[in-house]
């Protein structure tokens, strides 16, 4: 049933487009789904995506656009003018609207809105850009279906039917005072069942979920997600109706989220993926790389201070890797079950219970691996006494390890700062130099070098 | 407008629990949405919570219950006698109580649907539980809105009211020819506007998504999102209508799915939260350490065997934690690229072209980095050719460190294994081993210790 971009299709596409035959290109195209529509225009070069979008309807094209990035959206709507945009826009609902107008350059933005022709369409926009970033005004829509209490089932069924023509998908149906203010919702299955003269005041379910134009985004998809809804209505600081929010929306930022925090776990920092440019590519991962070397460069340093060890326990240098290994992979561990927990609200209790949570963890954990060195060193013939140094060293690297692990990710989250920051090369590379240090200056302790 | 669990709210429920006032307990959380009752029951101990359990409304409580983790859930239906357990489960939508009985233990399943009083609700968890896990068939749910082509419209209504009873949400209404075999869909705002008398035939959309029975979940999950579906129709292998996926659904196998990457790169085995018990933690934690463990007793083995540098380059041996690092970094990056773009099905073209791509990506970055590492020897006065020995093994370890995090993830995808466990601490200790080596190896080469 899936539609299947093959080569062959895609060079008849190419093919179409240079000898410029816009009749052929709109048969061949004519049931295509605009989803399929946009993982055509990403193979395409911007010049062919561009003949593309203007030979096809607004109507399919405006959606394919919704779904590209914003880096091949931009490079096709660089190559239209203001009055193609404005229509490509005018298909869209307000959301999606808004969100590619305020992609578009200053002056550009201002010639676009003006060729609106819908001027409420226009004026919804307007409204919307001028929501701050990640709040639920930036993410809602303007498109919903509204009544007023005081209307009949009747009325309310002929008004429905007239709202309905903009709005793609009805969900719940939103009842509102005389001054537009939420008073609940009316479900469609109750307008089915109810008789025709009922008043909506007598039927609706004044129980409803909402959220406030300035409420976080993450906020709202944790509601949405908690209480199972597939849409949410918006209200400004006086109880007035100004938009809703739906489930597809949400989906596509819990994705986002889900990949940002993953990235940054892996030392990559913004959103890149794995067709983009070695330009990009390096872009994202190059600081990390550099931030890593310095941290490198720092244990160098920390050791070339302890080379007195260097004649009579070289074997502690060779046990270097493993110690900073460790120290790594046990605060990457510690870290991201923190950030994880964070971002589901499970981190309860006291810092005090989890301090003896995550030292109990690690002595358990750090056991285990000390023992398994001591028997390493047994089986090697290693001097006993080295192979205790090392065995309670790494022990003690452990325990910081996972301490800064979890405690880090948490006082970055009650600053505000996105504690996800903390999981990826930052931890490992603070780790690997404290967890050194510590690793020499215990052995220096026991074995006196 | 949102609840919050409060310390005092629970000491409350706490009390009443413990002097079994039923009365007062049902009147206190006569008006508290299901999802709040299960953050409720997350803080009680299983007894307390298999109190209150009994105490409210199945209706209220089946759905508090599946917003339980599975083990909470466990511990509260171990509880609950058959008979109980089967009035929980008469609430559910049947995809929610095919799940909940396939997590019962084989004996009580049996006994759990013979008490549910349905008959249709116990047959449709029978067929489901048959369906293979990670399928369509193990997701779907059997409530749906469905009509014939050869209704008119008003008979239409008639039956969807009837049918509505059963399905929470409606979303679309699927159109079936006399054999149940999928033909179509409705939209409800179709439904508003047609006359009563007009054929369901003459209205309904033939172009319809569709899943099979045995599609995979992660294939479904594709779907919807790529097609902005808010739900879809399952068929049979003989195209009947079976049941219907929802976008909650998925948005729960999204969050899950993204939380076991993610988990998987920072080196934990299991879904574990923060909090959950030591034990479970350690289970989780322990067998990626032990492998960075053996890891690093592997490099101990390495570094041995290139002793004889101690005494003219121990520099070197400053610089393997450095190299180390370096590897580990650049495999996590580079793996981590691959298995978000494998999941976003954006890794296309030809294993060459990537190869180049990789090769060239890590040229630019290794080299910006060996740069930075002669610029420090000559702040520090190193000699000249260490500094360029290390620039140049780094940057050889830096190019195979970034082709082994490239193509495992690859191989591994190719023989349908879950790429996501090439991210983490398996990626970092290979990549640990083979660095040190190398770095080693061409030290030796160039210098000639």
């Amino acid at each position: 049933m899936q539609f299947q971009l093959t080569t062959d299709y895609l060079e008849k596409v190419v093919q179409l487009i240079a000898n410029k035959d816009r009749i052929a290109l709109r048969q061949l195209l004519k049931d295509i789904h605009f989803a399929d529509i946009a993982e055509l225009l990403e193979e395409l070069n911007s010049e062919e995506a561009t003949y593309l979008i203007k030979s096809l309807e607004s109507e399919i094209t405006s959606e394919a656009l919704m779904e590209l990035d914003e880096d091949d959206r931009e490079k096709i709507l660089n190559r239209l003018s203001p009055i193609e945009i404005a229509k490509e826009i005018e298909e869209m609902d307000t959301d999606d609207a808004a969100d590619v107008v305020s992609e578009l350059d200053d002056h550009i933005q201002k010639k676009v809105i003006e060729k609106i022709e819908d001027e409420e369409h226009a004026s919804d926009i307007v409204e919307l850009l001028n929501y701050e970033e990640d709040t639920a005004g930036a993410l809602m829509a303007k498109e919903l279906v509204k009544v007023k209490e005081t209307w009949t089932v009747a009325s309310c069924v002929r008004e429905m039917r007239r709202q309905a023509e903009n709005v793609t998908r009805v969900h719940s149906i939103y009842v509102t005072d005389k001054d537009d203010k939420l008073k609940g919702r009316l479900s469609l299955k109750d307008l089915l069942t109810a008789s025709t003269k009922t008043h909506i005041s007598d039927v609706y379910i004044s129980k409803v979920d909402y959220v406030s134009v300035d409420t976080k985004d993450e906020e709202v998809a944790k509601i949405m997600q908690k209480y199972d809804l597939e849409a949410i209505p918006v209200v400004d600081q006086k109880g007035v109706l100004v938009g809703r929010i739906t489930i597809d929306d949400i989906v596509d930022f819990i994705k986002e989220e889900a990949e940002k925090d993953y990235q940054l776990a892996a030392g990559i920092s913004q959103d890149v993926e794995a067709d983009d440019n070695i330009y990009e590519l390096t872009k994202a991962r190059l600081p990390w790389l550099v931030l890593g070397l310095f941290g490198g460069l720092g244990s160098v340093y920390i050791l070339q201070g302890f080379d007195e060890a260097l004649s009579s326990y070289p074997i502690l240098f060779f046990f270097t890797p493993l110690i900073a290994a460790m120290a790594g992979n046990v605060g990457v561990q510690s870290s991201a079950i923190i950030v994880q927990g964070l971002a589901n609200d499970v981190v309860k209790g006291s810092m005090f219970h989890r301090l003896i949570k995550e030292v109990g963890l690690a002595l358990i954990n750090g056991s285990i691996l000390g023992l398994l060195v001591i028997l390493f060193g047994a089986f090697v013939g290693q001097d006993f006494i080295v192979s205790i140094t090392i065995a309670l060293s790494m022990l003690s690297v452990i325990i910081i390890a996972s301490l800064i692990g979890t405690f880090v990710p948490i006082i970055l989250d009650r600053k505000g700062i996105d504690p996800a920051i903390a999981t990826g090369p930052f931890i490992t590379t603070s780790n690997d130099i404290f967890g050194i240090f510590l690793f020499f200056y215990i052995a220096k302790l026991i074995l006196g070098f």
